[in-house]
């Protein structure tokens, strides 16, 4: 599938929309779910313009998996979360909505989680979630 | 939380429990999982004795990720999958079952899965998907 660069990932990561953002470095963004499925919902994504898993780099999957880990510890640390979903989503027909790879974090403290992308969260609350999750970095 | 070694992803890496193997290196091991959410429900795990991807050393976790891709693209190619769904489950509240760190891959081609772990599956299809796999990576 070939990656279109006007996907809203894309437009966050050149600056042209904005986004609460809780880490970045040169190859590796996090920011809140703004449809958030539980509260402190993130996303990790790499910069390299890939649409899914499948046509990431390895390389870059594995800076990425390491972020991953490092903002999961930040989750568990800030939000006090009790477990942590990673879920990663590749073609639409696996629920992919956004055409750039991302991987969710999803804190949990029951197993129960709401269903994605059907209403905009409170925005407040998660820059808020974003302000503990980066004093835990 | 400290790691059980009798957990049965332990048993199954030490050759104690059997398991539809897919592929196996010095590191990693991927196999099918018996109560699958849809057909070609695999796993890949590290070799590594953790309990959750927190927990992983991150050479670990950025080898399993790359193997997580080889596989997800032979399941693409072998069962000529749609989509993929990588699901990783950290923490009893996240419905982590077992307590050594792995990563569910699972093929979609609609947007409904089942439910994990309610039932055994048919282990005889089962079989026929870990071999469309095998040939395909």
């Amino acid at each position: 599938m070939a990656y279109d660069d006007q996907n809203i990932f894309a437009r966050i990561l050149r600056g042209e929309l904005p986004a609460i953002k809780v880490y970045e470095d040169e190859q590796v963004l996090a920011f809140m779910d703004i449809m958030p499925q539980a509260d402190g919902h993130t996303l990790v994504i790499p910069k390299s313009p890939a649409v899914t898993l499948l046509d990431l780099a390895p390389e870059a999957a594995a800076y990425t998996i390491q972020v991953v880990q490092k903002i999961a510890k930040a989750i568990e640390k800030g939000l006090d979360a009790k477990g942590i979903v990673l879920m990663q989503l590749s073609g639409a027909s696996a629920g992919q909505t956004v055409p750039h790879v991302h991987f969710h974090l999803i804190p949990s403290s029951v197993h129960e989680l709401g269903k994605h992308a059907l209403e905009m969260g409170d925005q407040e609350k998660i820059k808020a979630f974003a302000e503990k999750i980066k004093a835990a970095l």
